[in-house]
């Protein structure tokens, strides 16, 4: 018997072109003589759908491709995932009933459980953290069950057929199904319960991550040697998104042995048939998975997310304002990979406060990238408007009198930046027929240090996932690892980083921004990546107890190389707090999609509400008992 | 004994100042001689909290302010929504495990249901639909009754106290616990089932939809009728938000009598404490609730919404620019109500193809309500943009070649929109020192036709719920009922809706926007607002059957009005269809938070996802077969 792992892109919110692509794959399986071909999770619809699911006519559709896929199953046993709808029956949001279910079709017919109410095996477990959020649009088995007047374990089984004819019993599992152990009950070992199992498999759609693949080949192996049996882990590639965050699939599709061995994996972000012969597969020679180096693996996620986002939007030119800083610098390289130099524009928009320094830096750049350049001086659009607001008159209509504004130099500041986003790089992107860049890192964008419609602008924000310390890694990487040549000019990575907005931000005299990377990156992780996240109360707890480095995983001495005292610290604290939980949050809001990689990006993943900052009573005594000893 | 519904405005993230509140409120209930007090669900920390709620110093706070409030029960009894946390347990996403719980506090001890295995009531229904994300956070009871291994109806029973020597037996609901219709199971008979019962008490959260109060009075009259007993129902005022969303909280707390009466009723928007005297409820007369007309609803909910959530963020001015159209002047209305003329700034932004006409308007709108008032033309920003990229070569360094961009007048449309949005009012707001008002309605919303950092930014999209019909009636509301004199110049309201960037959009020619509102309103609400969201197969389907109008409850024959044939109808179908799955989302990604009034506001209430157009199999069958017999 031949089991063969069908990795396929699933295309989001496109039915018709995943069963086209499904269809093409079980012949492929089929030629290579294949008795069953797996699909992923929800291959035919995708998962991240935002409230399409909600549509009628696209559940339907949904339905139709299902039963197309399952009469392609005379010569070859068919598993997929798709959504199951029962029109008779409602979800408690009173919308019809859905499921997230696993197909299993052989000669026409499906295949399930004796004992489930429905042609097809049910998720048993939601994800509803994250970015997931299967409980809004899917009834799980749990639910079902207690509707039957039954439980889970009544329903739970695994479901048999005759291949080659020999009987053979199968686990059926949906993702998280596999990942049970904050929940009360273990699918795994209930299938494993009803009985002998010849193999396990877990259909998924699962995000990458940086590091859950490593975490997924712990928890998968430990289940497969618990159950005595293999079991077959398939998920797609391609990415999806949820509105405000841009997730890549990796595949990764993996086999584990009987012993808890991993047998056969997939390549990452790329599709793939992989057909295992059953009957040997325990002589198999376990694989060694080395795991990958992080930057290696996020810049391989950040190439293959670009790529397939400006394709699934229709892009395929860009605009990266450069300043010739290591953001820009990263953006453009990263841009430059994957759509090649010739459809990249480089603008540098050098006002009065830009050095010599940095603008020689992002020509530097463009030369060594090879992409089109142009400088777009900005200060007389910027003396403009401030020439107009401080000339043209406010006016008192009804009292005949009028007065005039006077522009402070913050105001003038933030003219500059939305000069150069909102005017040159948004008109550049028209003209040149492409979108343009965000090349915000995840430091500025926790706490707002960015400027609305100015640099906090463009279709999409490629490393906003990355701290600013992981931005110099990437750069790094890119010039070794990926273009093996220095294009990003070794100036950008040794230069003080600063948004050269005033004389106070002089990159000559040392000079730049406020945030203190080797520090800030660590607390602002804190906040928002920490499972139970951070707040004042617990960074004042561990500054207290001598443990917040440790805490914070940065280096030994940090606090002290910036702060003389506790009161330096408090201030510095509180500054960025309040900043998070402020202006950091509305200017999220309005701020592009992000591209994740980490365990938490902003968007849909990490939740927001505009409530300002708050101080518990417990941080206002700690602050009150270091501060006293000033 | 005496009742007192304490009907707070509840500020979420804020424990501390809310705690302030409710003691302040139990000791005016003490002084009207109340024997018991019934406070908001979660009226501690608040109800939309983003992921505050994975803090866990937040919780401990939530949990001190709580037991604050039970040490205030030694001469009254306080019923009260707060956030309980168990340590020794977990939530399913590997956090620490959280109820939405329903204290109730005597003689400073809890009194709780006997079977309860924790002393508060846990709420039973967890919504998971619009703006909810109750199952994210909390752990239902259903849940909890599953890992203890019986049943939700072994655990809801009601509790009892002694007041003034009587035993009470009281059943506790929260919220969505009341509108069971759609669940497997009914939280209010089963509280029902465990014997006599005094009276229920519903503790909510529940944020302001149109219409929302009739439908509860429906039901919750018909289950006080069905239980014999009177249910106390307790709602906030106040607003909140998760980021993308803002809603306003009516509060109408409301008592139903045993027949199913309303008793009394508190006021919409204000804070109230209604004392009720229990022993002769029944000898109260019904209160007549007539319902409100939807634009006067509507109005009170946006004056409401405006004025707290620029509390909220700390705002006093606000900067609107005014084009002379209805949107804009509607919001400049609106504004001017609510933070007084002297802190509104109204700012005109002619360039060439702005008439005489709106300019006119414009002015006349800014002397009618006696805002400061600017004209700050964009042309010389305009043609200096244009000019910039017209002269400045684009190099290719590496090849010493240069070449020139054309900007095409598209482009240049979209200059104007930025130049407006980000350049000037951006600059104003900061100079003027306040924010800037986004004046897009629901119609331009859903179709993204706007302009990204131009019209579709700001700190707030007041109106970005109401369909341009709707903001017509607010238009006319506001100049009748609101101001009592024609603030909003008549001619604003009749001429032809246009954005005016065009020689092709002359408002004296008659010439405007390409959204046809009578007829687009309706599609796009089919499109967003049914419950099961109506895509271009149902619109076909309806077209062809002739029900169209009647579906989408527009004017009969407007179709045949805008569309001469199927041909120009299906041509106009999939323009919006593609744009309200495509640029359109794009463009709320990055929109301003949006003021919600209907019941599927976009942001957090209307999930998206970035996947494109999609055209079923059974609509291009519609399409063809409509196609071919022209």
């Amino acid at each position: 018997m031949k089991i063969a792992l069908a990795q396929i892109e699933v295309i989001p919110g496109q039915p018709d072109r995943n069963t086209r692509r499904i269809l093409q794959m079980v012949k492929d399986a089929k030629e290579q003589e294949a008795d069953i071909v797996i699909f992923p999770e929800m291959a035919v619809p995708g998962y991240f759908l935002g409230d399409t699911w909600e549509q009628n006519a696209f559940l339907k559709e949904c339905e139709e491709c299902g039963r197309e896929i399952i009469a392609a199953s005379e010569e070859i046993v068919i598993l997929f995932g798709n959504v199951a709808v029962d029109r008779e029956k409602k979800n408690n949001d009173g919308r019809v009933r859905k499921y997230n279910a696993f197909f299993a079709a052989q000669k026409g017919k499906l295949i399930y459980p004796d004992n489930m109410p429905y042609p097809f095996v049910i998720k048993t477990l939601m994800p509803n953290y994250r970015e997931f959020d299967d409980t809004r649009h899917f009834f799980s088995l749990q639910k079902l069950a207690r509707e039957l007047g039954t439980t889970p374990a009544k329903l739970i089984s695994p479901f048999s057929m005759k291949i080659k004819g020999q009987r053979v019993r199968i686990g059926a599992l949906l993702c998280e199904d596999g990942w049970s152990d904050n929940y009360e009950l273990t699918p795994m070992s209930m299938l494993k319960s009803g009985g002998h199992i010849d193999f396990f498999v877990n259909i998924s759609s699962s995000p990458y991550t940086l590091g859950k693949n490593e975490r997924r080949h712990k928890v998968f192996s430990r289940e497969a040697a618990e159950a005595g049996a293999p079991l077959f882990y398939v998920n797609n590639t391609g990415i999806q998104n949820n509105g405000k965050t841009v997730y890549t699939f990796d595949g990764s599709s993996t086999v584990y042995g009987a012993k808890g061995d991993i047998l056969s994996c997939c390549g990452e972000y790329r599709e793939e048939l992989s057909v295992i012969d059953f009957e040997h597969i325990e002589s198999l020679p376990p694989v060694e998975v080395a795991p990958q180096e992080p930057t290696a693996e996020i810049c391989r996620a950040l190439l293959y997310g670009i790529d397939r986002f400006l394709k699934s939007i229709g892009l395929k030119k860009v605009v990266v304002g450069v300043s010739g800083g290591i953001d820009s610098a990263v953006t453009a390289a990263l841009y430059t990979k994957v759509v090649g130099a010739d459809n990249v524009l480089l603008i540098n928009m050098p006002s009065r406060f830009n050095s010599d320094t940095t603008k020689n830096f992002a020509k530097e750049l463009a030369e060594n990238l090879g992409c089109r350049y142009m400088i777009i001086p900005i200060q007389d659009a910027v003396d403009l408007t401030i020439n107009q607001f401080e000339t043209i008159p406010v006016k008192f209509l009804a009292e005949g009198r009028e007065e005039n504004f006077a522009v402070s130099s913050f105001a003038a500041e933030n003219i500059q930046a939305r000069d150069r986003g909102a005017r040159v790089l948004a008109a550049a992107a028209a003209i040149f027929g492409g979108g343009f860049s965000c090349n915000a890192n995840k430091a500025e964008t926790t706490v707002g240090y960015c400027t609305l419609y100015g640099d906090n602008a463009g279709f999409l924000a490629a490393i906003a996932d990355l701290w600013k310390h992981q931005v110099y890694d990437i750069a790094k990487y890119l010039n070794t690892e990926v273009f093996d040549r220095e294009v990003i000019p070794q100036g950008i990575i040794d230069i003080v980083p600063s948004a050269e907005l005033s004389a106070a931000q002089n990159v000559d005299e040392g000079k730049g921004d406020p945030l203190k990377y080797p520090y800030h990156d660590y607390l602002f992780a804190a906040f928002v990546e920490r499972w139970q996240k951070a707040t004042p109360e617990d960074i004042l707890t561990w500054y207290a107890a001598g443990t917040l480095e440790e805490e914070l995983h940065c280096a030994p001495g940090t606090t002290k190389k910036y702060f003389a005292d506790a009161k330096e610290f408090i201030a510095d604290l509180e500054r960025w707090w309040n900043q998070f939980c402020g202006i950091g949050v509305a200017k999220r809001i309005q701020s592009p999609p992000v591209l994740a990689v980490s365990r938490r990006a902003y968007g849909f993943d990490h939740r927001e509400a505009q409530n300002g900052a708050y101080y518990t009573r417990e941080y206002k005594r700690l602050k009150e008992e270091l501060l006293k000893d000033l």
